[in-house]
């Protein structure tokens, strides 16, 4: 009698609103209907998003919208900044060079955030760099990026300031338009509650310059179309329905508990979840830890990959292992989206039984304990 | 964000196989397609239920086929034994005094079994007795009966011997034939996993002489006229269509898990849960304590409705108080049904924490601790 219990990094925990509101029978997209949503979806995101640029949806997967950003910002030959703590932030140099983009990378040691000094010296050094593309969380990591003091350096200068923020929208703060981040990208699948399949990108008017000036080939992806149909609340290409249906109730349920009150809570269930990791005796991997994914460092004893295994196969709790030279290494554990106390208690618990049986020692309940009493603080 | 976990002694949780088998539209109850199902839900609760008599489904909730049991079996001025040992043992008086049949009540004190010999004893001074009416979970207070000791005695005598089973059928091991149990009812949002809505009687061959000879009125309960329906796969008044498809897919997983091991698992978690119970520094109420619903006395420091509400209002996790005198002095917590080893870690951890809000003094964890250790042996 196993019962899946996710707490992955995305995808993440859907509730039953949102399932049942994504089963209803399929609408058509050109429809009054449709495009009433689609619009009430639109100023929901707004809201999530802390903006009042345009929020572009793809039906695609994050890096549908990453790829979307850079094909419509740059040009074959441009150069742009490229912050590397992870393997998402690697995506961007990856795309960047699909593209024929210049990247100038900052290599940034994993487990810790880009250091804003850093990205000024390379905007200083690279005066022809028009985009600094960054990650919010590093959901390789987990670690977070100081998204508001770099966007101080772009701020007054030309260079566009784009994050990632695709497993930490809607999971922590991010003000877009006061900070002034330029492009935001974020997945449907991860503190926006809905399953896999749609991509969002915000754009800033100090961005749409470039989108109208790049000359890069693109489609599917191209903003430029987006935003014609947009202002008539409609899509260029057929929308996933089903998803935009599901988005916009899951928005609706941000909203009715707040978006501030959403955050602190995944920031009371991550801040609970790493005192439960030193009440372990482990220690978090993140240097600056996000509040959406929790990175855990093992004993050499405890080979990652089995105990990932275990907790998913043998009790059904999905948490993720690490990546690249992190593999074996690190666990990660979620607490972004449709999450509260006992998903993290579960986590915690799931994650003792498993260590137990692998030999590593502790007093049985000690992480509960640890989780139990931040709760009632 | 409030998520609920039921871990009441009825309503149960129902997993999302069931609730989509339910989702399905209705189809109509006289047609093949619905009298296929409904053969093979027949076929299915024999598995459950252990025997080759026919099982009689109503749509009702449980109280309804105790009063089919007592209308069917009895006539006014009969004679019958009613072992009450708690809020459930007294619905069968309640029933017998509605019916005109005089019950011999033998009362047990709350939080113990009935002694099989005090029965033997009933029945010798009362040769009159047709039936004895038995409880065997007493939901109010988690006990379970000996009803294969019952049964031993009923056997080679012309009294039929009932059995509430309402709570404890497909949680505990209830050998319907080969133990000789005349009689036992179900209700189906306990350890069948389906919603409230159905109950059933399965009646054997002895029994059903005493159907045929009741002249007690009924007509919507009448039991002839459900025979004839079912021995065409049929039923004599309108089914609960949606319930039915619903307790067919139940049924199905049960199987599937086989009787045996959905029984020892329940067991585990009861025993686990125990475990947990004492290591809290509480008592299990129950002195021959069930594998269904576990009854905890509290301390009196601490007041049982409070605590069942700030569990469910605050932390979304259903238990049960207690009963009548019971009432805030003891708590009910169900290892029925659909549930594996979080479910009752939900519950621990969560009676840990509401316990330490209301000023019980423990080291937090220690409960899970134990229910994580006795998982591991």
């Amino acid at each position: 009698m196993k019962k899946n219990h996710l707490l992955t990094p995305g995808p993440t925990q859907v509730p039953t609103e949102v399932l049942l509101s994504m089963s209803k029978p399929t609408i058509h997209h050109r429809t009054p209907e449709f495009m009433a949503i689609f619009k009430e979806m639109n100023e929901n995101l707004k809201y999530v998003f802390q903006t009042q640029n345009d929020i572009f949806t793809f039906a695609s997967s994050g890096t549908g919208a990453m790829e979307a950003t850079v094909a419509n910002l740059l040009s074959a030959g441009d150069t742009a900044i490229c912050v590397q703590s992870g393997k998402f932030g690697e995506r961007w140099t990856e795309i960047c060079k699909a593209y024929s983009v210049k990247p100038v990378v900052i290599d940034v040691e994993w487990g810790y955030a880009v250091d804003p000094a850093a990205i000024k010296k390379a905007i200083n050094e690279n005066k022809e760099a028009k985009v600094v593309f960054t990650t919010l969380c590093e959901t390789s990591t987990g670690v977070l990026t100081d998204i508001k003091a770099i966007a101080e350096i772009t701020k007054n200068t030309d260079v566009v300031i784009v994050t990632d923020a695709i497993s930490a929208l809607g999971g922590v703060e991010l003000k877009t338009d006061e900070w002034g981040i330029d492009v935001v990208v974020c997945g449907s699948q991860k503190s926006l509650m809905i399953p896999p399949g749609l991509a969002f990108c915000s754009v800033s008017k100090k961005a749409w310059k470039l989108v109208e000036a790049s000359k890069s080939p693109r489609y599917y992806f191209d903003m430029r179309a987006a935003k014609k149909a947009l202002d008539k609340d409609d899509t260029a290409y057929t929308p996933a329905v089903t998803l935009c249906l599901g988005l916009n109730q899951a928005l609706k349920m941000i909203k009715s508990e707040t978006l501030e009150k959403a955050i602190a809570r995944q920031s009371k269930l991550a801040t609970a979840l790493r005192i439960a990791v030193v009440a372990l005796g482990l220690k978090v991997y993140a240097k600056n830890p996000s509040d959406v994914v929790t990175s855990i460092s093992l004993p050499e004893t405890i080979n990652g990959g089995t105990l990932v295994k275990t907790m998913r196969e043998v009790y059904g709790v999905g948490i993720a292992g690490g990546q690249d030279h992190l593999k074996g290494k690190i666990i990660r554990i979620a607490t972004m989206g449709y999450m509260n106390e006992f998903d993290v208690i579960i986590g915690v618990s799931c994650l003792e039984i498993v260590l137990k049986k692998m030999g590593y020692e502790f007093e049985a309940g000690i992480g509960v304990g640890a989780v139990e009493k931040e709760l009632l603080k």
